[in-house]
């Protein structure tokens, strides 16, 4: 089987940080390019996490192209930034792994992704795992972008679950017009993994020993950020089971392995942009009130034993 | 045991109309009178269904109070009016039982209400299951309204639940600036019972058979009405247990009679007044983001076996 | 000729208090009562200002009705309040005469309204000159409300100038439901005079210094008020016409004597209720690009020499 | 003198096609090249009136580059669109004179400005006198486009004057996002030329006429499009003065060889995204009621004679 080509569009984070590294070293995928984007740090922070990620784990030949510093539109939105932050939190964002030698491509992340779909003779799924900054942006840029992207699957939004307010998960709220821009778009097919599907893949303190004990940098590299994770859950947001956290962003590369990972339904998804106490609001139209066909299938279900078992595979030496 | 004094808030409809034979038949209730408003259909109509209602069970005496014509602010939302539909739909608006002979006071609603807590010597539960106009037209003319109304039972809203929009129940989406008002008011106590709750407490075929077998007149009355509601739900908005539906308001004042027959907890509730795709949503704080403390008790569920056997002894002829 | 009866909704303030001297003391007027409304400072401040008022010029027996505590929806604007104030300011919220003897009716200022309206045998027009909250109360809970109100002349909002956010007029901008509320109900005839209109008709410290030479109670108390105007005016937004200051609800008084005080044209008039930078602006058709009607006649301009020439004619001692 | 060097970003669109044949020819501005945006019509038909209109002055050496085909997020404004229109309307906007020759670029206007502004060694007016899209999707592209750009003159807005909505002007209404990102973006110098100067600078049909009696293709093709221009408005929106016309996108260009045809005052800008009844609205603060510094130069007026001598001057056949 020739490996499925992917690109990943990530804030680099530890969960995309897990993302990369199953793109990466799965003999089924193969992992094009990372771009990056403002998301849970500075997009300078995250294009050097993602540098740390790939060159750790001996891949530094995967291109990392830098995307968007900030919202589309938004100024005012209170986004995570390492000078607003203290000395200790902001070094909670840097990976705890090695600065990179490698370095960032010169071309902008938009660019990389307008011209690589258009040279493409393969598809290239399109795996946003932060907010959808560069996708619009493309969008805006390539009208005739959104018919060449076969698939796109992105990790954000929550229906049921919200993790930044009592309405929206991160991602979409740090830039809900953007995410407004790529749901109207017309994607022939998105993928959309929310909250409610991440929630339930959680992974554990035992699970981080396991991926250790693999003996890979991976597994150790892995094993670090669940780790970190976990603390993070406990304190801030504390799962149903105790001791675990969601690794969200590497759920959405474990369905291109073995979609039946999660459980999909067709919905309508519309985003709020507008709203005093929804902004960012991934509406998923559950029960087809609206009149509007479904644009997306959404993940309401995860299994958290393949999607662990999808990493213990991936990340054991022989890969 | 003193009976529980009561005022029901209604835009009688089907299930009103049960909540209405519920509070006004139950002997631990002392229903004190019925406030009318705009909602399921033009007020005048809800205010002759009521006094319908309150006729065909033998208790005339139980005042109705006709209120708001129309939202506290809006005048664009497409709400039913009588003369937009066809006569058979306007038809399906009249409960299936005689008119009335007894006739509405003249007092406004919101004139009774201020009225009423202005003079009460013992607690009165406020259970508004239309519209909240009436209500946020009180808080707005009496500025101490909202410090002698001990409980608020409201039905409306949902979290994963909508049934107008994608992201809003019918009775919060037809007022929003009117609950707005009132979940910014400062009740000591507001129990919500949204969808979640209403939409476990279903009502089948097979119970409404056994309630008319009662062979009292609120037992024949419910009947129709639960016939009618499964005939409506199965056509428009299927339930997952077939020919069954939810009898929303009569689970507010079954949980007067039994606490147990909802489960409650204790969430910050905010009402979108300005979204695109979210007017209307209650956004009710499951995950604690905000920052904001509880402002009600929300039913997260409720118990349909205890519900159906509030209403079977309650309509059953002794009464 | 029989006097003209009207009702005027006031925020006594020094603008009103030169317009309830205004209707109270002219021949050609019958004031039947004042209703009182938040907006320049909490309302039982307003109250308090306006029995003084009515104290002072000799006519105690002009009933005021307190109504509006706050706006009819909102609670998050940031509205002048005594105890948010120095000791220095909220003194400069009392009008500088004395206390008054009288007191305020029972009755609320909605109720009144409507009840009079009710059993009116004549015409009287209503003249609000603070925010739009009563009116709008009015309006919901008596839907016969706005077929009884001949005319409505109100003081508020502009299209060039603004006097409270970028947008916003003070009036409008406290209460901008309210105020959307009284322009879509359908009234027969509303007067809009805005600020274009009011900050012609300025008046001057010479101006202050005729009516003081006038010898009269209302000379001597409208001169304090215009001279307190004008300090204040100077200070935080200075007129074309250095030393002189709008009499911005005087102004609506002065329309009902001489018409021919201000010049009107036909716009329809909308309220923004949900802009991030226009909240509580009036928008005014100029230019007649929308597709409505007109709802509303708009002062574009006003006579100051007809304007100043009314008030000493008023406050002359034969009156 | 050195001439001055801009970039024209265009919606061609008559007034546009004069303030590129006046750029385009005036020896004191060198215009280094034109960008299109959907505007007044689908932007294919932009690109083929601009290369039109150099073709038909002899300056088909002045490259068109294609930009932005809709609005930066909005999907839902009814703009103007060829397939929509009647084959008459349609007709009406392609300009009159001969089909190009000439053909556009390959590289998308945003890719120009960038790449542009990245290698110019001297300073560079930048220009756009349509949607602000190309400019907001730049900014977002490349954080260093913001600070390269020594000024911005930009035709768009209205304060008093509206000409699409009762609060907007067309070209900040098309695409109000770009525009807020634009206003917010911190250029060093905003000239912003809003309808209360372009209306005061209105040309004739004896203006039109004297353009043509030059005798030159310039002269000729202003003189049609003037023509056109002042049909339209006679019908659509008179001015003051009848038969006569702005030509709003001129008066910017002209502003550049002469600054005093206008009139400037500093004020803050914001742009509306957000209001039911003022999307798109520039809400200028010209009282000064916000707490924020000025960040444009607005024109409040203008001069007609000077601007007609300025185009007499520029279309005469020795240019």
């Amino acid at each position: 089987m020739t490996p499925r080509k992917l690109i990943l569009d990530v804030d680099t984070g530890t969960d995309d940080a897990v993302a990369i590294m199953l793109a990466a070293l799965h003999p089924d995928l193969d992992l094009l390019g990372c771009t990056t984007v403002n998301g849970n740090i500075e997009v300078e922070y995250c294009t050097n996490n993602t540098l740390r990620v790939l060159d750790y784990i001996g891949h530094p030949e995967i291109p990392v192209y830098e995307g968007a510093k900030e919202a589309i539109v938004r100024k005012d939105l209170p986004i995570p930034r390492k000078d607003r932050m203290s000395e200790a939190d902001s070094h909670g964002l840097e990976l705890p792994i090695p600065q990179p030698t490698s370095v960032k491509q010169s071309a902008h992340a938009v660019e990389y992704l307008i011209e690589t779909y258009r040279s493409a003779t393969e598809p290239i799924t399109l795996v946003p795992v932060g907010p959808l900054t560069n996708i619009a942006l493309a969008i805006k840029l390539d009208p005739g972008f959104v018919d060449r992207v076969p698939e796109l699957v992105i990790m954000g939004g929550g229906h049921e679950i919200s993790n930044t307010t009592a309405a929206a998960e991160f991602n979409i709220w740090v830039d809900p017009e953007a995410a407004d821009v790529v749901f109207q778009a017309g994607f022939a097919k998105i993928t959309l993994v929310p909250l409610e599907a991440t929630h339930q893949a959680l992974v554990s303190l035992d699970h981080a020993a396991q991926l250790r004990a693999l003996g890979s940098p991976a597994g150790e590299a892995s094993a670090r950020f669940i780790e970190r994770r976990i603390d993070a859950y406990d304190m801030g947001q504390p799962m149903e089971i105790p001791q675990s956290a969601p690794v969200h962003d590497a759920l959405c590369v474990a369905y291109l392995l073995d979609p039946s990972v999660i459980e999909l339904r067709d919905y309508h998804v519309a985003i709020e942009t507008q709203g005093r106490h929804t902004l960012g609001r991934t509406v998923i139209d559950t029960h087809f009130r609206g009149k509007q066909a479904p644009n997306a299938r959404v993940a309401v279900g995860s299994d958290p034993e393949k999607f662990v078992r999808i990493l213990l595979d991936a990340f054991a030496p022989e890969h």
